[in-house]
């Protein structure tokens, strides 16, 4: 069906986002004879709620391709949750108004669970009033907690900046002669496999020696114990923790910090992971203490990011366009990765009420009980998502060069 | 005259003082009818002391070659301060018993301010004792308060880091439809240096909105009225903050709030600078705050060095060894660059004691007195020291190479 093609962009930013927004519109502009128009929407779903589009269509086909080295999302990104429909339809009849507005008959939402949720919603909302749209989701996620895919783009790049910045950390961190230990966080609210990616630095000689998973419980008390022990025997020790180890009370590590601390104001600081456990540990072992934030870096770092999760996402983006041309709608583009043999994903389709709410911890038996690091099996899967250097654009300052998008509002047409 | 060389590293580490060693080594290798053996100090001027030495004269060339991608001191730093000679001879006596043990007729040291003091004293100590022994100091330090030099080896690497890092995080930070404000936290105690560089991401157009140099007096008041009329102005604001700010009554901003703040166990707590101007703002503007420090990552990230820095450490290196050789001690080796035309810094040789113990703060005048950003000088001063990127070398994951040494101790020849 002819019509025109609305994208969006949701939750956290990843470095590779762009990559898949640069699929979508590229393949949209290429598809004449089915797509008349690429729009993209500001905030993602609250940009469709207030009628706040973006036209891509006369967009500077090279300034598009520049996307796929420019980190974050390009349309704005936003936190939205609809309601039920069966409880609250307010929103999903606006949707629907401005879809009949724009004759959106593509949409594409670009995120993690909570988008597949969204995009489901739509999907069904647009079913039962009958208006023709194909309706696609596009994974994207840094913690790779989607199901549904093998692992979901932006965590390859996430990954690599994560392996390769532990081993510079602990070239720094072990440079004096007197001990010390250094705490750095990642990012994982529920799954631990940015942290995990740490253990790649290991391979290579020079990474942390205890990763702590949310997957694992955290018991306070034990995990003094190992950092004793394990700081008795190296003299220096470096700690990839997860942002998101519970105590077996439930309790995550700053709000534990919190209940300790409330400052002169009378409100509860609330530091980080890394911080916290400092804090614990230096009442246990004495020495000297560095925590470290990997922050909105190791989600950003598109100068670092995988060139085979760039080109992954600007395929999937591609791909699901192909996709919706041919009449499939209803699902997330994914990647599944061949039984065995050399690495190379293809594309599949997974219905998206398989995917939308599912979340995927990292198996507990590729995390090695003592806290070291992680198997082999872990090895073998995350290594492949990780390589290759992208061949990024420069300016003539030697400083990334990022896509300058016109993004045009839809309304001065 | 005929001997041995012994090398050594102190202070903190950059992500270039390796391809400065890379320089002496491979000089001094290649130099046979002066130099019989190079050695290096284990922990800078410790190592010294405690007869604690490497043997680097088998070394693969190639590894030797890889230390110019290899972040942070491959022999290990230090942190060490002689006493003054005229109090305390003790060190000195040692020193001159390990030179005369193991033959060192060249020595070099490489560091910032510290280290060329040190550096300085042995030198006099042995011009005194009428050792010959030709004694050079190599500059190195991210902070760029080396004065003598035109800029310190490290402080391009660092600033490229910064300026690239800002505008990723710039990406990322605004991103969504609310507002929020970021503060970044970027090293330099007294020197502005570094802080500076996150206004090279404003001129590709995503930097910081504001930036607190130590340089300038960080009125609190003042600062919390410039912050609130920019957020009311931008909604959107992103803060680049030197740790080494300092309000009028001298105190950090880490003091300050832990004046204010002690947690459970009586102990003060000590966050960053940002952590502290975080927790101040949230008291006078509501909105959604993050904070980021740059930690460690700023001075080690060899995957971003500039090609700039790393060619003019080494140059620094061999450039030193073969003023030894020649005749020359009792200098720093240095940077000059030329009054006008294309940036080619000429290598000059400054007497050490015209740099020991000085610090060279970023001029007044190339700061926008409103904390805006810097003036064009400071454009035309940083922007060729971070340019180009290194020919990295990955392994067959896309992981870096770091060298792998034998580091093989003297005692056991």
């Amino acid at each position: 069906m002819r019509g025109n093609l609305l994208y969006g962009q949701s939750g956290g930013p990843t470095a590779v986002i762009n990559s898949t927004a640069a699929g979508v519109f590229l393949e949209g502009l290429a598809q004449t004879e089915a797509i008349d128009r690429v729009y993209g929407a500001h905030h993602g779903i609250v940009g469709i709620l207030e009628d706040d589009l973006f036209d891509l269509t006369e967009e500077d086909r090279r300034e598009l391709l520049l996307l796929k080295q420019t980190p974050s999302s390009v349309l704005g990104s936003c936190r939205y949750k609809l309601a039920d429909p069966e409880v609250d339809e307010t929103d999903y009849a606006r949707i629907l108004e401005i879809f009949r507005k724009y004759n959106i008959r593509y949409f594409f939402y670009n995120g993690g669970n909570d988008s597949m949720d969204t995009c489901q919603k739509i999907s069904a909302y647009l079913v039962a009033k009958q208006y023709e749209c194909k309706v696609i989701g596009l994974p994207k996620t840094i913690d790779n907690d989607l199901v549904g895919t093998d692992h979901s783009p932006g965590y390859g790049s996430a990954a690599r900046y994560i392996a390769t910045t532990l081993m510079e950390i602990h070239q720094d961190a072990t440079v004096y002669e007197r001990g010390q230990i250094t705490v750095v966080e990642i990012m994982g609210r529920n799954a631990g496999w940015l942290t995990a990616a740490a253990s790649l630095a290991q391979l290579k000689c020079c990474g942390p020696d205890l990763l702590f998973l949310p997957e694992k419980p955290f018991n306070l008390d034990q995990v003094i114990e190992t950092c004793r022990q394990a700081y008795a025997e190296k003299h220096n020790l470096i700690i990839a923790l997860s942002e998101g180890v519970k105590t077996e009370e439930g309790k995550f590590l700053p709000e534990l910090e919190a209940d300790l601390a409330t400052d002169a104001f009378g409100h509860k600081q609330m530091g980080g992971a890394a911080q916290a456990l400092v804090d614990i540990l230096q009442q246990h072992i004495p020495t000297k203490y560095r925590y470290i934030e990997l922050s909105l870096m190791q989600r950003c770092s598109a100068h670092l990011a995988s060139r085979q999760d760039v080109d992954e996402a600007f395929l999937l983006g591609s791909s699901a366009v192909q996709a919706a041309i041919a009449g499939t709608s209803d699902v997330m583009v994914a990647l599944k990765r061949p039984e065995q043999g050399i690495y190379r994903p293809e594309i599949c389709l997974v219905p998206l009420r398989e995917v939308a709410n599912y979340e995927k911890a990292i198996p507990l038996d590729w995390i090695k009980p003592d806290h070291t690091g992680m198997t082999q099996e872990f090895y073998d899967y995350a290594l492949p998502l990780i390589n290759g250097r992208p061949d990024l654009v420069l300016d003539e300052d030697g400083l990334p060069r990022f896509a300058h998008l016109r993004l045009k509002p839809v309304s001065e047409k």
